[in-house]
């Protein structure tokens, strides 16, 4: 069984309050914002076309609604609802317009408890690509990726390279004999991942990945942040990836959500594409340049909703530890 | 039917001095010698994992003996054999060897005349992405696309998008009512092409293009090709392209054969992209900036090979006239 | 005699729309407007801590008002004053505040025909260096120099030089046996230039020259104006020069008048600096990657105002030739 | 009294291994080598003209020499001379050619205890600023300045400003009532600063600061040293330092002698300049972004040679606390 997921296609973070959000996201980041109401703001970036990849929704606390990746060909989203259903997992279908701009859509609990939408339409915008005299802060081009702690890595990476048909572009390893499998990245489009696995407290949503022009980008984005006063926002690097190779900052949003600035991996259009495999001991794995990511970086992610009651699920721990030997 | 065509994969320059060519791709621009005999040279970027991206061959005039698609399924070679006997071109299998690293290949004359070759089996070599120490020049990471001038580019673009399965992403049109299919951008792999086929004098190369990390890569380049003293190889830019958005220099190699350094379009990973469509008298269309190509970039390309004979092909004139209205 | 001049500081231009020439220098270009009147528009850069280092003014055709220069003694401006009444050149003191923020200053028409201010006081404004937020557009950080032609180099160069106290860091020479000075590119403050001389019909200025932070700014710059329907701004470059090693680009704004965006020159801290000399005939020496000006280059500039009746002064053609042989 | 200081000049590291100083120096930085003997090699940058602005001297442990200002007039050394003579202070007159390339030259350990060196006349090399193909590295530019921790700031100030001329950029103060002088960067060239002078044990020379052309210079720097095994060499950042404006990584030698290297500070033409200060307590004065420097940045540092018997000399804690609160 083969499904046409072509890519990440846009999250639902909870915010505590729009306007703070809007400041961070809108103001200070530079995505566009698209539409809003009383409960959500919808923004988009300067290269996609589609009409949001984030949604911002207001609730008593931070978390994830939602994590959406798209098909392409609309028939797939009964065939991933029979999927679904065949293990047990919740799942409902997401009336049209519940979400503005988008059609009738399949929303699951995933083995891993991570709550999946996978949907077909989505209504278009103007391309802004190349207005290029309203790109504000940093600039940010597209939603790249997905990044989440879940216990059992080697559970999630078998559900979504045999079921889902994901490949696999890189991997982290303990330095156990054998090894096990401590974190996969994961993808559909070409680029290194759609969805990243690593072992930690979970479900939880570890950050969501969007793609900037260049290096640069990057560091004006910290630039506008700390003139901005949201230094604090900035919680590890700038610096470059061993695994991907991007270059990257990880910041906070106003409650906690964290997402990265993310540039520059590599192109994968071969689907024999052999993944390299990483110790997860290495100091040059996580930053090239040898920075330690700070505790918080392991510690903290947002938690997930229940796609039935809307509450927010509860997590266990894993039971491989959850960072490298480097890191206290 | 459809083929598991995967990408742009390598092409072979004819140059009329080795050591020459290897002064000015491997000295000045920094590709990566990876193999040579009396023959040909063979080079590859930093991006890359194949064997080579790049041969170039010591013949008595330049021009371009083929271009080469890869296809993840090795059956499709035969596929592809069957497909192309069927309209009566030449075909004829490539030795495994014949090209170092790679295995038997299916050579093709396509319908527009250009010289294809598809393989499914090339060696690897060691990676160098993370290897910075060792980038020099112009630092190109992978072959990009191939960009030929046919004389009827609707014809080929029928046989690429209907035959072979690649997709559209940007097209150039005529003023004319109707409009006549002047360009097209099609691809396989996620961004902008594989190839493009530009309506000219043909069959011709116009030129291959290889992309590089980020634009001042691009000015990079620039700067060191005129300090090696090669500053008549700039032929047209740095400056950003309307069509595709990229940031691109396009460089004549001592043999007057063209490529183009090329970096920053955008991904398309959803087959349903809708095209964009530019009208050939758009002055931002080539460069956004307003720049006019040089009439050099119009009236030469390199010819192509006879895959039978090895000769080079008589070219023919195309029925729309081959530039801009504000070119002259 | 020796005088206190530290810099190129300001300038004036003749506009003929006060809001067109807003749109193009503030929401275009991203100077800072820091005040206006019925008159003039006082606009300043990023890095300035001084009122403005541009005042565009209402009138009937385009053109320059003055080039200013700081002194940092303020008694250099009577010195100033009896230097320039000494050769009968026209002089006159400009009282406190006709220009908003300036202390009373000194206007002369130079030996050159050139309209000069020297001034001392000049009101600050808050700083906005990092207030990175706040920066649009081309984020044009401050001016760097005046670029003149005018008929009699030599003349020039020597008045400079010998009775201003001004270094030489670059010329340009005629073929000639003996050659004659062509260009002189002369600095008070410490990199390339405050004001260059250009052979020419003249007095004119041709350019004045702002600094912006690196090379992609300048790219930058390209794209927002042409996404902003003035691509036909965009008059020569982007390019490296060979003279200076600075990376440009040359505008016209809406009327005529022509600034550089540069950046990336060297720093030269010692007096006694060896000029560098180079060929007017050396294609390497306007860009370094060989590219040729386009003729309105060297056929347009600004003229320059009468400090006395605000007319604009007639010019006279260059004994020597006004282009490279190879710029026809 | 005042001199003609220009500049800081160039710096004597000693290293324990010459051939291990020229991988880090030259192979990986791009320092370029000039010249070398058993006892020392002689490095320039790309955009310098004099022979040298770094040697290192094999020695049985690090450490600095001295460190060199240049004098534009050569009568100054004498001048020089009776000025710290006067002081009680150690001199002594370095003969032409015990430096390769330097004339006769004036040392002294200055009344902070830094070793410093006065000189005019340094043999000049080919230009090798538009020499791109032959960049490598991090391709540095020039020598900026020296940073040095002493524990008496407001003597060390008062001797560069008052006696030698220095002018005062940027200072911090305690948040003592009045507060007291922590730091203070001092300059005679036109940027920010060409000695910094900050409150610690001392005499040490904290760091060399050397210039690169943009903030990919300093990225590519990290790149290229994590690629060649030299991660452990980053100490600090990339970043953007508060104070000074400059995007800055401190790298140390395989000594532990430690280099910043820095771009994009701010140009000071007026000697009126008014200094900006910072508390030691803000956090965005060492890193605008917020990251803490780690102790290893506060507590090491080069211990400096009597200029007399080349021991190293002894070193002496401030009375002032030598880091801010939130650096513990």
């Amino acid at each position: 069984m083969s499904f046409s997921i072509t890519r990440a296609g846009h999250l639902e973070f909870r915010v505590t309050d729009l306007e703070q959000a809007r400041q961070f996201y809108v103001e200070v980041l530079g995505l566009v914002l698209v539409g809003s109401d009383d409960q959500r703001l919808y923004l988009g970036g300067l290269e996609e076309r589609e009409h949001h990849s984030l949604s911002l929704r207001l609730s008593d606390s931070p978390g994830v609604s939602h994590l959406a990746f798209r098909v392409s060909d609309p028939q797939d989203l009964k065939r991933l609802a029979e999927l679904y259903r065949g293990t047990g997992r919740p799942t409902r279908w997401v009336p049209e317009g519940e979400e503005v701009g988008q059609g009738e859509a399949l929303r699951v609990q995933d083995p891993s408890g991570l709550p999946l939408e996978f949907y077909h339409q989505m209504a278009s915008r103007p391309w802004m690509l190349q207005q290029f005299d309203r790109y504000r802060g940093a600039q940010i081009m597209r939603l790249d990726h997905f990044n989440c702690q879940v216990p059992q890595v080697q559970q999630g990476y078998d559900w979504f390279t045999q079921q889902l048909g994901f490949f696999c572009s890189e991997t982290t390893l303990t330095d156990d004999q054998p090894p096990a499998l401590w974190a996969a990245w994961l993808h559909r489009k070409q680029n290194v991942h759609d969805i990243a696995l690593m072992n930690g407290v979970g479900p939880r949503v570890h950050h969501a990945g969007f793609w900037v022009s260049d290096q640069l980008a990057v560091l004006r984005a910290c630039d506008v942040l700390a003139a901005a006063g949201y230094a604090d926002s900035i919680e590890r690097g700038p610096g470059r990836h061993g695994l991907s190779n991007a270059f990257f900052v990880y910041l906070r949003d106003p409650d906690g959500n964290r997402i990265e600035l993310y540039t520059g991996d590599y192109l994968i259009p071969d689907p024999d594409w052999e993944p390299r495999h990483w110790s997860i001991n290495d100091p040059r794995r996580a930053t090239f340049w040898g920075h330690k990511p700070p505790p918080s970086w392991f510690d903290e992610a947002s938690r997930v909703e229940d796609i039935l009651s809307g509450d927010l699920l509860p997590t266990s721990e894993p039971p491989l530890r959850d960072r490298p030997e480097f890191v206290t």
